[in-house]
């Protein structure tokens, strides 16, 4: 056994619904293959950072690959300006943009420029920014309304505060420095600058009167948040002498990926939404494991439904994830694992802390007794309580990979 | 009750195995003296390093004593050293040895000389070089092919490469400085300078010109690695206030028991291999109880029949194993503690990370509802997960001596 298919059910994990008969949507779901792969390994509860921390999407992955979020994580920028394909070098600060729409006093009426898509104009627009103070200054078109930023030059800090205020009603806020060093008082000023000139660029562009014409709202400034700096990560080749692919639908998922060095596969009708076509997932990750050692499939619906209350729309998801799974049963020599980057409750609508269930399964590994893969029954598991990071070093040893200590 | 026998069974874990019905040795072994212990007892499972670290027998069994290997592991040689009974000062370079053979061009030919033994004469004559640059050079013959080897005086360093390069065919190396301070970079030289002179004495010695007469290969060379530093280490008696004993065949576990300050005893017939009398080395610990507090028995021979693919053979030996426990259980005033430093697949055929089954039993601490002891029902006892440095404490625990926090 020398190949691992690395599954994420995003927000997989739910509480006890009343609804249904005080089960969650994964314990009222049909199942079988779920359960056959748990008959067939170990299971246990993951708590992805640690007990009690509520986890992003984005540490919470970051933690299930073995790259503690203490060290690697400066913020969610850098993940989703590489998973939309640009290019980060250490040192970079990175930032999410929205295009958004404000009044002549400076009062945000929507933070997302009426969900806006279609934006390649604005974008270039914006790239003829070139340089502020010396500092270079790129853009790249997202998903809808979304713009990856980079600020690229010597004397930067991420520890600057958000432009966009999060709040539709408050007034464009302005970026502040978080600590007393010269780098972040001067990024701070980059970014207010920045600001301002697209405020200006944008307004003018004729693509906004265009749409104001039409009656819809302006994309008329960029919102920056989240600045994160780029630092060197090793690569998944690098640490763990696995080569790696990236099976995802979602931009930040990929951007993980391919800030761990993994090489990613499109796959048509991966949407990252429920409508998601898993079975092409899984059947692709069967047809690509002759050539990597390691495939992480990233799937996204589950966590969605439950953020928006739809706990029924959930156990409907879980089924089609449980009916897509059918192939990795039959599989001899891969381990197959399974899990959850976090809780996402249906009640509360939000991530949660509560462990979530984990299964590792092949032929030659050890078993236990529990036959049922819940959040319910997972704690009687033989893995027991495990946090994200013990994951990849209990894999990698299943594979006979685990580096030795000692003699 | 204020005594302990603790029992470590080296590799005593393993894998499923297909031919033993996906069973492992100890889960396919006759054990009711195993058994009879874990219902009188407690059991779990033990990660002697961490989730997911393979660990050498060296460090596990420092884990297990309570000694952080992170703080107290320098390297394999001060431990073999004092296990063949050199008596090592802080601040003294350990270096284990080997007695081979290379040609006139000095490449290897037999890493172990054609497994010679008796070098009694050998060991005598290198122990002539005393001193090279001020540093003093002792020599003791170990177990066939091995002497152990100190460096003694001011100015060195562990940091430096292996003279052995672990291969046949290939050159003998230089030692090389592995940090850039002056200690090392002068070690390196006397390494190579003793290396030289091995080469130049053990030539010309009438034991080897005996030698190349009947055709057997001459020791013409002393290879020298796993540079390691001795440093103060508190004994049992002072860290712990037990009168400690160990009982061992093989080297290693008496060297790591030297360094903790226990006693060691000889049993005859105790050989570290899978023909040792364990019987004999249990009826020694209980006749031995009246006189210490801790006895430590090591039984090596799963590991070994593991490391050789020999799963049949390591059930039978564990079925030894267990025949000679039947004094224990019959004991009421002593702690039996018993586990394994770490798994030894017998398909892998190596040290692998998976945690280790572990018992604490004795008439009057807890029980739980474990009635077998195996890999497989080890993680639903009362103990559940624990890393090897949690095992002293839980024992000391047991017996009223663990220390107070707070008042």
């Amino acid at each position: 056994m020398d190949r691992i298919i690395f599954i994420v059910c995003d927000g997989l994990a739910d509480r006890p619904i009343k609804e249904l008969q005080g089960k969650t949507p994964l314990e009222g779901a049909k199942k079988t293959n779920l359960d056959s792969l748990a008959q067939r390994g170990i299971v246990g509860l993951v708590h992805t950072i640690d007990r009690g921390v509520r986890p992003g999407s984005d540490v919470a992955h970051l933690a299930l690959f073995g790259y503690n979020p203490k060290v690697y994580y400066t913020g969610r920028g850098i993940f989703e300006a590489i998973g939309i394909g640009m290019d980060l070098r250490p040192g970079d600060i990175a930032l999410r943009g929205n295009f958004a729409t404000i009044d002549k006093k400076h009062k945000i009426i929507d933070r997302r420029a009426g969900r806006i898509d279609n934006t390649e104009e604005l974008v270039a627009a914006l790239n003829k920014i070139n340089k502020i103070e010396g500092i270079k200054c790129l853009f790249k078109k997202g998903t809808g309304h979304r713009v990856g930023v980079i600020l690229r030059g010597s004397g930067l800090s991420a520890k600057v505060s958000d432009v966009d205020p999060h709040i539709v009603g408050r007034n464009v806020s302005l970026s502040k420095p978080l600590e007393k060093d010269k780098k972040s008082a001067f990024t701070a000023t980059i970014i207010n600058q920045l600001t301002q000139k697209t405020h200006e660029i944008l307004s003018a562009h004729k693509f906004n009167t265009k749409r104001i014409k039409s009656n819809l709202k302006p994309a008329n400034i960029l919102l920056t948040r989240g600045a994160s700096k780029a630092m060197h990560i090793l690569s998944f080749k690098e640490r763990y002498d696995l080569k790696a692919l990236c099976i995802a639908g979602a931009g930040l998922y990929k951007g993980i990926a391919r800030a761990l060095g993994m090489d990613i596969i499109e796959v048509a009708g991966a949407t990252g939404k429920p409508d998601s076509d898993i079975s092409k997932k899984i059947q692709k990750a069967i047809q690509m494991l002759p050539k990597y050692d390691f495939i992480f499939i990233h799937i996204k619906g589950a966590d969605s439904l439950a953020e928006d209350g739809d706990f029924l729309g959930k156990k409907k998801f879980i089924e089609k994830i449980d009916a897509a799974l059918k192939p990795l049963t039959r599989l001899e020599d891969t381990l197959i694992v399974l899990t959850a980057d976090h809780t996402t409750s249906s009640t509360l609508r939000l991530h949660t802390a509560d462990p979530v269930p984990v299964l590792i399964s092949g032929y030659d590994i050890h078993t236990d007794d529990v036959l049922s893969f819940t959040e319910h029954d997972a704690y009687k598991g033989r893995l027991g309580h495990l946090r994200g990071l013990d994951l990849m070093p209990t894999i990698l040893d299943y594979l006979g990979r685990a580096p030795l200590y000692g003699a």
